[in-house]
């Protein structure tokens, strides 16, 4: 089958409606284009549990909060559909803002308490953005499982929260994140690294992954451990930490001491560029061991 | 085929899948019980255009900012469930409130702009309720066709204004108020009033009308007409005017000269008991005239 490029929504229901009369399952992954290999894991993983495989790509301007990255934001189209066509991508939707937004939008879906903190408090009005923007793809679409990367940990619980309160009839599907050889996670901002940022990016991961060693070995310090992490990036030339926090891992709230698994969640500018990453602890033995002490 | 009566998302959803796979559509009338004609004309307007029509009932209580407003709210299950069964309901929605919210509530739609006047203002929150409660209804049932009634003019609008935003793919059917023949519209609310504040009642249509009258016979100047309309109304015992208002049916702002279609709004008190109710005044032909003059 040839991979279709839809731009509408109409189109894209009528493209749809046979499928699902077909009884096959459909599986979106949601994507903001400039596609490296953490959205080929999203479509890599659609493929095998779904019939019909749709990518929508759409720079969602109400999400961010900076005009200036909404327009600096990487964009290549061509390649993104060699991109897809390659890996058998059934349908790609690449709707214009105007298709998008055709009057001014006055709806909006919000998350509250899991928004807080993290990218919520820096980026004011982001998850709002993407909230209203995924709910609308959802409905658009009508996935059977819709697919969203762990890179993004903040927005893929807001994500569920927001399918689980809305009643939204859709599997939502993690994907691990996919990394560089030196574990600078994917991200379609590493394109805008000069040389010398590239080399100095890996920092963020190697001091997450130390932080959540420390973690597993049975330290429940958690104010030591941050100061820790935040010295060892600041130390590093052209990074600054905007934040980095040890929050409970469904409603991406700081915990203070460690009583449960935990995420360390990080965003640092390398130079104009801010990058965000984050590892995961699970921690249940060390939590038993602390109730007994 | 047996009205059934379903408790829970998944038992509806398990219902509603051979209804929809043998291609039948599904029509919606939300509602929250104490069930009247009002409810009947929807349930018989959704009789007429689907093939398995859903009722839920169903007290919100994130849409009442009032504790007591909530608590007084009439409920007669034994007798709403006899009201569908005679109207050939296929299904009645009935769940509880720990299985619509399972756990706190943190995703809440929000409909900006329409939401600022009217009801909006003097019962904050209500709408956010209204329209989280409705996505969650619209999720878990997916009906084809939804059916309000416009006697609820800004929750109408409000709803529409979500769907279009949210691409919702239903078609939300508006429907005509029903009225009592002294005039009153029908409202679940109404039971609650003692005999002379029933008698006093029908007032709040009467005055809507003339002042309807009014600007279709061409007066422009709207702070006229609305002092008139509250003089008459403040003038009979035991009624409170909450808001009186002109505003464009659409975005559900107040207009200060008549320039288009309006909707004349109003919620008065009578005596403990709060009462709404609309007329809408088409008014293309005075449009013209206006702007000839």
């Amino acid at each position: 089958m040839n991979m279709q490029l839809i731009q509408t929504v109409a189109g894209l229901r009528d493209a749809l409606a046979p499928v699902r009369r077909s009884g096959a399952s459909v599986g979106l992954a949601p994507t903001m284009g400039a596609l490296h290999a953490g959205h080929g894991r999203l479509i890599e993983l659609a493929r095998q549990e779904t019939g019909c495989v749709v990518v929508s790509i759409f720079v969602n301007p109400i999400q961010f909060n900076q005009k200036d990255d909404y327009e600096r934001y990487p964009r290549d189209l061509a390649r993104d559909l060699e991109f897809c066509r390659a890996r058998g991508v059934d349908v790609v939707f690449v709707p214009e803002i105007s298709e998008m937004y055709p009057s001014p939008q006055r709806t909006f879906v919000e998350v509250e308490r899991l928004t807080e903190h993290l990218c919520g408090r820096f980026r004011p009005g982001h998850f709002r953005g993407v909230a209203t923007v995924v709910m609308k793809l959802l409905n658009i679409v009508q996935p059977d499982r819709a697919y969203f990367g762990e890179k993004d940990a903040q927005q893929l619980a807001v994500i569920r929260r927001m399918v689980r309160d809305l009643d939204v009839p859709v599997e939502i599907v993690p994907v691990a994140t996919v990394r560089e050889p030196d574990g600078l996670a994917l991200s379609s901002r590493n394109q805008r690294l000069s040389a010398a940022e590239r080399r100095v990016a890996p920092a963020l991961y190697q001091v997450l992954q130390r932080a959540g060693e420390r973690i597993a070995a049975g330290v429940t310090d958690v104010q030591a451990v941050k100061m820790e992490a935040l010295a060892a990036i600041e130390g590093l030339p052209g990074l600054r930490v905007e934040y980095l926090e040890f929050v409970d891992p469904e409603d991406m709230q700081p915990v203070e001491r460690i009583a449960g698994p935990v995420r360390v969640m990080a965003a640092v500018w390398v130079g104009a560029t801010r990058l965000i990453d984050n590892v995961l602890c699970p921690l249940a033995a060390v939590t038993q061991v602390t109730e007994i002490a």
